[in-house]
This record gives structure tokens, sequence and C-alpha cells, in this order.
């Protein structure tokens, strides 16, 4: 049988261990084929191609329920379940999404892109169904990494309660988040691959002294001080951690054992309660480049598969917001030893890999915990540190609480520098930075900034370095304009302030952030028409420069605000609550991300969906005028 | 030495046991006396009163840093900080706070109102001092319950990694959080207390066994076979957990037991790393009463001391809205036994134990898991279950990222009811239920609604059960307004629709739940000053329903929104953005919560502070007519 003729995952009952392995070939095959081509995940994949089948031979797909952490390791998974013909389509538009999606399978049984949910979703089924009366099974398939998520310890404490529900944990440690893992966490599951493996050993103290042959009648009372003082000796059985919290722990297993595997998974099924097995793995396993350098090839634009380099790019660009970012606050930091910058397991992403490396000292990687993340920041800040929480858009949700409550409420100086602001393309939904600037902007004290280009990143840095309360910095995926870089002598921006940057009398456009240089193309469109806008890079979302921007509204009369965020509550909303609060009554056209999810495509094909490409966002402005549509070229 | 004369906390240094247990009975003579005067957390802080002296016994509180979780555990530490005179103002207008707070005292070293942050915000002060070359004590105070919570794991996962960063974490381990803490790392806990105390025992398997009098030469063979299977037994020593997460653990140890205490809190401090110090206390320590009922005791109205009762209400009043809540959710779960009503260790508190009493299956308590919660149910809407999130607004917040990512991205039929949703009053700032609606209305597919009052809070909880995808319930803390409930056949509300309740020519009041009974009071006043409103109750902050209040707007042509919220990105943006989008140009006026922190007060107070009492309002809509001032007695 070949991988292309399954349609079904339940076609894998029944296979040999040989028939197996021939599908883990053409597995990693199509896998690495598909990623090479047109770029993904690939060291995940590659690292749970045995775990996936091992697991799915042992489970009826057409009752049983899987929910796969993160979903970037679900390749094999998606390749086993009916979408292997598509799968040359991954991460493109209309395509094979890059994560999980429950409305593309009916084997996704829950979607996800953000890390530590896969316990408490699986949990919620496995409650489900038993109060259903159903009988089926429930899998969490859960990283190492993002086992040290705070969600995921909450779950595994729930689930740890309750010894009648069914649930199976697998745990797929292959030592890595993107980065290594950090925390005591992954150290303890590191000290328990490298002791021998225990999975079936008695609890039952009592009667292995029995069977010992020394153990007689006149050595009782020794037998009782022998009981007496073991019981008080450190001797931690392997996986006593989770012993203790109420799992059985079944491991450490050979994630690359087909045969471990199946025998492995089928004892788990046959507990009741929560059973936890871990499983070990090697984050791109099975194509050496990506073995050697499990970071490098977490994920990959579109490479050689031959050389593992990749694709030669068309042209040279500028450099990425994430670059300048990281140069630039790793030279400030040399000179101001109290900057600290934080990650949660994104060094490489966001850049901060760079400070990682030139100042170790003034680097900290929490992994895989935004709250933890923001609220260490603050106790730093208590302290006169200068805070630097670098972390994703979307990410940065995951610690709103702490925003709010252990930065804001307090006042402190914790400077949030936010990667990925916007659209971030072919990371679809669960990865769109969309909507920081509505959940940030409803909190007092807080300072919220983009700049219009790179240049303009390197000086709002210095503006959060320097500012004494909370203040955060929005910026987007990808590179930059080619902007003349400073090496030094920036001076911080005056908060609050903006600046005009075109005059005209007809129209008012406000951009904010990656929506600046747009703007001004869109003044050149309508220039091209007859019709001169106005137009002013807002830099600052909170506060508004109301004194720039309100007597110019009132002038010219009509207002168009542009951004890369979500309409509701966003940066337009802003000037919206302006322009009424002054009660200055002029048109106002917001333009941004409307309220509906963004779907995985390129940056360009979603801002083209959404009207954001900047002839699409002239016409608009021009039918205002005309009241007639035009004809844009996209 | 009187409790009275202590201005500062060092002043405990040296004092005899006996001194300290006379300073012990003071404060919690002090204590007792001010929450049955005026209301407040009663069960927390009589617990901690000797871990709290002999902590401070052991400190340097000059140098030395101390975060306590939630604060409502600290009041002993108030008391002992200099706010011994001023104690009689707790919780109340400009006097001491019920949490803690930076800007009340240099000892208050972080705030903390939400559960769970104390040992991130410790650690980043430890960094920082390491950092600055300092060697004072970081300590974190935090309960059990507050352990269970995603962001305090966090933060032990990553402390457990610095051997070289001195931590003391202080576990004040009371078996509760507002009710007994459900959970597998609390029942580890309570099988280590019922463990006798071993705190340092020998990690030498071999020593061990070499005292032992029948171990000869004849009998090494056996020796080596009872090492080995030993080895293999799981004899977890007491702690383990924390131990193998990087923690020298210390415990349990009797809380009430001040030279138990002293001593160790003093090992401890030699200690190098992070060190745990497992501390067992009895919540209402001291009065037996509360000791009696410890949930009913958490905190308390003000209340008769000889007799525990509840100081006699002036009057009866309506019921509140947690109770509406809860009767009514609980009515529909005996007919549907697909609602699943979720509570995050707040069962009292929102009304859900009232399912929990009559539907035991039907109720699940996370802990104080918000995160999980949320999930969770997303899990179980999956399978076709109708979870009902039950948490306050502020509480919410710690799961904004879940609520996005696994509910609204999937739009999966998760109902939330937020409770406390607005001005709350003696708890303050970290309380607030003031973002909810700028949070929520950002999110695709997600729906928000709010009742005018009780009853239509049962209509909504209808509405919300009916519902196929996310929505969103919020109320105000308090008691209704005395509408009449009905004990069944409660219809759904048509999603996305709000009802005209008053009729006018001069202004168009749009009010949002809590405040459209206000509304109408407004609308009152300004009838007696010859301005005819016409008043809308919205019920909807999203969807709006625009085909009803757009029009009006336009034909009355002055719009003003009343709502219990943030004002940016709240309701009253929301009816900016859909004016302006219709291109309706009339003069807007959003009253609400400005964009500042509310301090503690009673509600009133604090609405009387913002201008949202019904004739500050009308006073202020009065001046748009009239650009003059005018007189208001509030």
């Amino acid at each position: 049988m070949h991988l292309s003729e399954l349609t079904h995952p339940n076609q894998l009952h029944g296979l040999s261990i040989y028939q197996l392995q021939q599908i883990a070939r053409q597995l990693r095959e199509k896998h690495l084929q598909t990623i090479a081509a047109s770029g993904g995940h690939l060291g995940p994949g590659l690292g749970v191609v045995e775990l996936t089948l091992a697991l799915y031979q042992t489970l009826d797909l057409d009752r049983d329920k899987v929910t796969w952490d993160v979903g970037h390791q679900a390749y094999p998974h998606k390749l086993l379940t009916g979408r292997y013909a598509r799968f040359h389509t991954l991460r493109q538009k209309d395509g094979v999404a890059g994560y999980l999606k429950r409305s593309e399978s009916k084997f996704d049984h829950f979607g996800a892109g953000h890390a530590s949910t896969s316990i408490s979703s699986a949990l919620g089924m496995a409650l489900a169904r038993d109060r259903k009366g159903e009988t089926h099974k429930v899998v969490a398939v859960i990283g190492d990494g993002a086992l040290t998520g705070g969600m995921a310890l909450e779950a595994i404490n729930h689930a740890g309660h309750l010894p009648k529900t069914n649930l199976l944990v697998v745990l797929n440690d292959n030592e890595m988040s993107i980065s290594p893992n950090v925390g005591a966490i992954p150290r303890y599951l590191n000290k328990m691959r490298l002791s021998a493996p225990v999975q079936f050993i008695s609890e039952n103290l009592e009667e292995q002294f029995k069977q010992l042959p020394f153990v007689g009648e006149s050595l009782a009372p020794e037998l009782e001080r022998v009981k007496e003082s073991m019981k008080r000796l450190a001797v931690p059985k392997v996986g006593a951690v989770f012993e203790e919290l109420g799992f059985t722990y079944m491991g450490p297993i050979d994630g690359h054992n087909l045969q471990e595997l199946i025998t492995t998974f089928q004892q788990a099924h046959k507990h009741t309660g929560p059973v936890l097995v871990h499983v070990v793995t090697t984050k791109g396993k099975g194509y050496e480049i990506a073995e050697k350098d499990q970071v490098g090839y977490h994920a990959q634009s579109p490479f050689n598969l031959a050389t593992g380099k990749a694709a030669p790019s068309s042209k040279p660009k500028p450099p990425g917001y994430s670059k300048v970012f990281g140069d630039t606050l790793t030279k400030l930091a040399e000179n101001n030893p109290k900057i600290i910058g934080i990650t949660a397991a994104m060094a490489t992403g966001t850049g901060l890999d760079i400070l990682q490396k030139q100042l170790p000292e003034q680097y900290i990687d929490v992994g895989i915990a935004e709250q933890h993340a923001v609220t260490l920041a603050a106790g730093l800040a208590c302290e006169g540190m200068r805070p630097v929480v670098t972390i994703y858009s979307t990410f940065l949700q995951r610690g709103f609480d702490q925003i709010v409550h252990d930065v804001c409420i307090q006042d402190l100086p914790v400077f949030f520098c936010i990667d990925r602001a916007g659209i971030v393309g072919a990371d679809g939904p669960t990865h769109q930075g969309m909507y920081d600037i509505a959940y940030l902007r409803c909190i007092p004290n807080m300072v919220l900034m983009a700049p219009k280009d790179e240049a303009e990143l390197q000086r709002m840095i210095v503006t959060g370095i320097d500012h004494t309360g909370p203040i955060a910095l929005r910026y987007p995926r990808g590179n930059g304009y080619g902007a003349p870089l400073m090496e030094e002598g920036w001076e911080p921006l005056p908060i609050g302030k903006g600046e005009i940057i075109r005059n005209g009398d007809d129209v008012l456009l406000v951009g904010y952030g990656s929506m600046v240089y747009p703007s001004m193309q869109v003044a050149e469109i309508l220039s091209e028409h007859g019709i001169e806008a106005t137009v002013i890079n807002a830099r600052f979302a909170k506060p508004l420069d109301t004194e720039l921007i309100l007597p110019l509204a009132q002038s010219i009369g009509r207002v168009v605000t542009l951004e890369e965020g979500c309409l509701p509550g966003g940066f337009g909303s802003a000037i919206a609550e302006a322009l009424l609060d002054a009660d200055i009554a002029v048109p106002l056209t917001r333009i941004g991300i409307p309220d509906k999810l963004v779907d995985h495509a390129t940056p360009e094909e979603s801002k083209a969906d959404l009207g954001l490409t900047p002839p699409q966002m002239a016409d608009r402005i021009l039918k205002l005028f005309s009241k007639q549509p035009l004809t844009v070229g996209v």
C-alpha cells in the first residue's frame, strides 16, 4: 500500500511493522518535498511520523478523538487523514492550512495554532464523552515545550484529579520548543530520558520484601526498620512527578520504534484514568541536515532538499523588522545594563537571539509562558530594570490580564515590543496580529506606538526604553522599506505626537504604523485623480495627537484612517471617538481589517482580499468623492 | 509592646516568642474588629498571622522584598507596616485598600488582587537583585489555591531552573481557595500534610543500608537485590515534586507554631537557589466560627463578632444578579443535561453553587485556572455540550487568548456569563469589571449582550444557551431592581435586537445593560427640563441593532450612549463606529468609565466620582442643549 492510497486513517489497522515503516518513509518524503517546495514547519512533523502511525494504528478514528498541540506537528496526521492529494497546496491560499482546523477535516478534532491547548480541550471532550455515556478514546499529543505553558499545567492539575476519566496524554519530548527548552520541567524530562525505562513496577512494598530470600520471621523487626527507612529515602521513580499528580506514567519510549510505540499505546488504552506516555523523539528525524540544526529547520522557506540551503531570493531585500529590532536593542543594551530582553521561546523569530549572543546576561527566555514573561518583567521593572517583553501580537494575547493587572494598574515601565502585528500570511487565522490595538487601547496608563518604517522603529525603541510607564510598540512581519538606518544618536520621540508627511486640501489620511507608506501611495493615486490628500503619520494610537489631527480634520472636512488591525475598537475607532468627543462632525472612513477571520494566504493575497492594497484603498476613497465606482487594477 | 506602637516591621526583630504571641493576639483582635465593622476578607488574614510575624522577624524589610499573592491575605502585613492607625478605614473610599498597592506603602512591593502573580513578580525582583549585585532576600507568599494557576506553575518551572537565584517561596497551604481546592496539586499537598514532616533526610541509599544491623558480607548479594528493587519502588519522599522541579523543599510546617516557623525560615534563608517552605495553616484561625465555616467566612459583610451573623440589613433587597443567574441556570439545566456550568474557584460568588448542589454532575470547578476553564469549555462544546463559563469580568481577562483562539476562531458555542461587570466597589482597581466590552468586542464571531434587569438576565441566559456560536452575557455586581422573575416559559431574545422603552424627539439615549434603568431616570430628569428623550435598551453591544438605532439617531439628531464600561473601545465606541460607517453626522456623547483606574469606594461613591449618577448624567446632557452649566445635587 502506498501513502497516496490511504484515504482514511483506519486503513492503517492491521498493517505490519514493515508496512508501517514503508508508510513512514513515504510520509517523510512527501513532507520534505512539500516543505522544500513551498516552505512550512519542517522539523516537528518529521519527529512524529512513527508516533502518529503507531497511535493511529491503535485508534478507531471514526470514534476516537485526538487533539494535537500547536498543530505544526500534525502534518503526518494531515497526510494520513485524506489530505495527501492536496498537500502540495500547504499554507497556500485556499490550500491545506499549516495548522489544524476543524473546518478543514472531520479528523481535526480541535483547531490549534497556539501552544498548550491540547490537554484542556481533550479533557473537555473526555468529560463530554463520559456524560453522554460513550466510551471512545480521547488523546492529546503535546510537546515538552508546550507542556511548560501554564494552561497545560492547569489541565494536568485538573485531569490528575479525575481518576475515572480516561484520557491519554502523549508527551512528544524532543527537548525543543523552536529553541532548546528552558525550565525545570524540561530538565526533569531530560533526567528521565537518561535513566533506564521502567514501565511496570509493583507499587507494593511489602510484597516485594516477602519475596526476598533472607526475609524470615527472625528478621521481621529489621524488615520493619528497613521499610521505615526506605519510605524516607529519596528514590523518586521515573515519572514520579506525573504519578504524584494522578497520572499513570509510561515511558520513556523510543519515539521512532514502531513496535515499542504500538505496544505501549495498546497498554495505555487499557488503563483507567489519566495516562501519560512519554515518547522521546528527534526533531527533524530522517533528514540529517534538520536533525543537526533543529532550530534552523523548525520552519523553513522553500529550500534545496539536497543541500538544505534556502532557495535564492530573486533580489536582495531590506532587513526585516525583527532583525532591525534585535540589532538596535542590542546596541542600546550595550550601553545600558538595565535593559533586559525577554522572550517566550521565540528568540530567533523576534531577533532577540542577537541580544542573546552578544549580551546573554541581559537576555531571558522563559519558555512558552507569556503570562509569566509579563509579570516577571513587572517584577524587574519594580527594581529599576528596563524589561523589554518581545512577543508576537497573537501570543501576547496570553498575557492580557498580566498587562492589565501587573503592569498598567501599577503603571510600571515595561516595554512591550509586539512583532508580527497585522497580517501574517501563511500562518493563518490563529496567528493574525489583528487585535492588539483594540485589546491594549482600553487599558489606562498604556501608550501605543507603531513606526512607519524600520528607521522609525529604531527611534521608537529608544522612546520605549526612555518612557517611565507601560508602553507598547507594534511592527509588522517581514522586511522594511530600506529606510536608512542610524548607527547611533537616536533621540526619543515625544509621546503622543504625530507628523504631517504630505499636504493637501481634499482629504485627511491618517495612517498608523505599517499603513503610513501605503497611505502615501494612496495619496499619489488620489492626486492622479485630482484629489489632494494631507497624510499624517500618527505614530501613536494612544495617546492620540488630537492637537495635530482634529484641527486638520475640521478644516479639510473628510477623514480616512488606515491601519493594519481589526476595525472594532481599533485605531480608526480611536479617531472616531476623538472626533465625536470634540464635536467635530466630519465624515470618517475607517480602513482596516474587517470584523472577520483572515485565512492563510500570502500577505499580499490577504490584503487584496480585504481591500487593503493602495489601489483598492484609493478606489474606495475616490468613490466617496464621486459616488461612482471606478475600475481598479489590483 | 503593643501592635499600635509598631510603625516599622523591623521592630519585630528580637522579640521573644511570648511577645510575638501577644502581637499575634492583637493582630487577630484588630483584624476581627475591623472586618466585623466594615466588612472585608476575614479568613485569609487570620490564617497567616504567625506566618507573617515569623517571616518578618527573619527579614530586614528595609532591604528585603516580599510579594503576597492575591493580597487579601496581607492584612496582618498591613497592620505591621505602619497602617494600624488607619486600618479602620479598610476598603472605604480614600482608606486603606483591601488588596496590596505599591502607591499605598513602600512595603507593598508588588500590587495584587488577582491570584498566582507572586512567584513571577518575586522572581523578576530576584533576577534584578542579582544583576545589580545586591544580596537582599526576595520572598513570595502564595496560597495552595493560587499555586494551581498556570502562571504560578510557569514561574515554578522558570525558578526551578535557576539554581543560583535565591528565592524563597512560602506556600500558605490552607486547603482552600474561596471554596475547597480541587486538582491534583492540592491533593498532593494534602498527602504531604498527612505524612510526618521529614525535612532533612539523607539522599544516600548505601549509607543507610550499611547502618542496618543484619547487613553483613554474607548478605551482600541480597543487599544488591534489595537496593535494585528499592530503586524501582514508588516511595516518593515528601516534597519530591518540588525537589524534582529544582526547589529545596522544607515542610510541612505547622503554620501556627511561631518557633517552628522562625527556625524554618532561618534555615531557608541559608540555602542557595529556590526554596519552597510548605506551611500548613488554618483559614480563619483563632475565630472559631470562621474556622468551622471557611467558605462562608472567606470574606464578610459587616457582622456581629459574638454570633458571626451578618448585621441586619435596613430593608429587604431584591435578589442579586448572581442568585438569579444560579437559580435560572439550574432550572434550565434540570431539563437540559447538555448544560455544564464551569467556575474557576468561584462557586459561591457566581451563584454556581446552586447548580453544584442541585446537579453536581453538570457542574465543574477547575480551580483558579481561567485559561483552562475556557479551553475545557471549548472541548465540551466540540462534543455537543452547552458549557456555561461563569467568571467575573476581571478574571476572564486571564482567558482572553483562549476566548480568541479556542472559542471564537473555531466559532464554538461557549456561553460566557460575566459576573461583576462594571463598577465593583470596595475591591478597587484590580477588580473593576471595566474592560470586557472592549476586549471582547474586537473578536470575530462573538456576540455580546447585557440585561437591563434581573428578569431580562433570565431571558438572556436562555438566549445564550440557545445560541449556536460564542456568546457573552455581562451583568453587574449586586442586587437587581425587583423586576418580576419568571419561573419558566422564557423565550430566547433575537440576537442583535434592542428595544425602545421611551419615546421623545429631542435626544436619543442608548443604554447598555446596567445603564438602561439609569437612562430612564436621566430621561425623567431631562423631561422635567423640557427635553424629551427616546430611550433604547440596546441589549446587544455586538451585533448592534443598527436597524433600530441608526434611523432614530438620524431623525432625532443627537445621541448619548450610557454604559458601565471603559470608554476606549467600549459600547459607545461601537455606536460611534456605526454612525460614522453609515455617514450619519450627528453629535454623539459617550458616557461611561473614562480612561483611568477606579479606586476602591462604594459603587455609589465611585459612580459619583465618575459622573455616572443619573442627575450628573442628566446635567451633562442638559449642558449640551443649553451650553450653560446647571447646578445638580448628587
